[in-house]
């Protein structure tokens, strides 16, 4: 009867991303056999995190103060900003390390299908933000995907009476793509923005 | 800076068995986005649950009560025992529903390597119960390893002094199995332990 407190613990934990009815089972179990030095702990980090984690007011990121960390470092800035969709993006571009300036989360992207219109996303708040911060290029890395390149393109059209120019992320073979697992949209992509290559021996002539 | 409070978590989730980095970034910003209807009550039925679970002082099982759900249901029974390594595989006995009686849970297997001896397990406690409660068979549900045949003999001969029989899971081909896969040791004591098959025409001769 009480069994079933711990079967419930496994059934809800299995429904989060990233666990499975296994995976579930084995971590629960890991848990309630270690209570002390891993149960406890884990559930008072956790406690505190959900305390005080917030949405940072300026770019939509979560941290545990507003302005965010990345949004409050003097360092990071240059006259760039990264709009990305989800907060998960914003980490993504963290671990590559190829963009050291401030971001700007937009929490989707447009879909008529589903009715997120751009009121739905933080666009305005892009904009206003991009015009007071005296910021040059907005890098739109927005996903490869039909909704994120609709996106990309609608914002970049709300830029189109100002200075400010907006990029967007290359699209190509990723790193380590082979061309036979490769869907021919990328390929076809890929073709079509091919770069020129150049020999050492010729960059003299 | 406060970011680093957000990866902390997510290093120190992604050592939980079931886990991996990603899917602890995963999990994690996944819990941060949805604080109020998931976090909250997981981080509450967490804590619950690391306050009330106890080990059962007869069988060894995890549970919110002790003696467990399991040793105190009247309708499990019926003379038998079954004997097994850890939690997990107690959990994994009641998912096959192969078995309704009471369990053993041993704590481990012997293992000379280790410095794991006989008075490390619960084995004295085992024959102690047996004897008290007037169990007929034991049945060793202990793993295919060594080490757990090993641990399986020596408690087998533990019971040679009393009318308590002693019995061990089958070792086969496992359902599915394809003879291809499978190990040569398995296939010798599938063989070995071959069974006559009775053809329904042949049963009335």
């Amino acid at each position: 009867m009480s069994f079933d407190h711990i079967e419930y613990l496994i059934k809800r934990l299995s429904k989060l991303p990233g666990l499975g009815p296994s995976s579930s089972k084995r971590l629960v179990l890991y848990l309630l056999q270690h209570k002390d030095d891993v149960m406890l702990p884990v559930i008072e980090h956790l406690g505190q995190m959900a305390e005080q984690i917030q949405t940072c007011e300026v770019c939509g990121n979560l941290d545990m103060v507003t302005p965010c960390s990345i949004c409050s470092d003097d360092n990071r800035g240059g006259g760039l900003i990264c709009v990305v969709e989800q907060v998960g993006d914003l980490w993504a571009m963290e671990r590559s390390g190829a963009f050291k300036g401030k971001y700007h989360i937009l929490g989707g992207t447009l879909s008529a299908l589903d009715g997120i219109m751009p009121e739905d996303l933080r666009i305005a708040e892009l904009k206003e933000r991009c015009l007071k911060e005296g910021i040059k290029e907005v890098i739109l890395a927005t996903s490869a995907t039909t909704g994120g390149q609709v996106t990309a393109h609608y914002i970049a059209a709300q830029f189109d009476d100002c200075e400010i120019e907006t990029s967007a992320l290359a699209q190509g073979v990723p790193l380590g793509g082979e061309l036979d697992w490769l869907d021919e949209g990328t390929i076809s992509t890929a073709f079509r923005s091919r770069s020129k290559l150049q020999s050492a021996g010729n960059d003299e002539h």
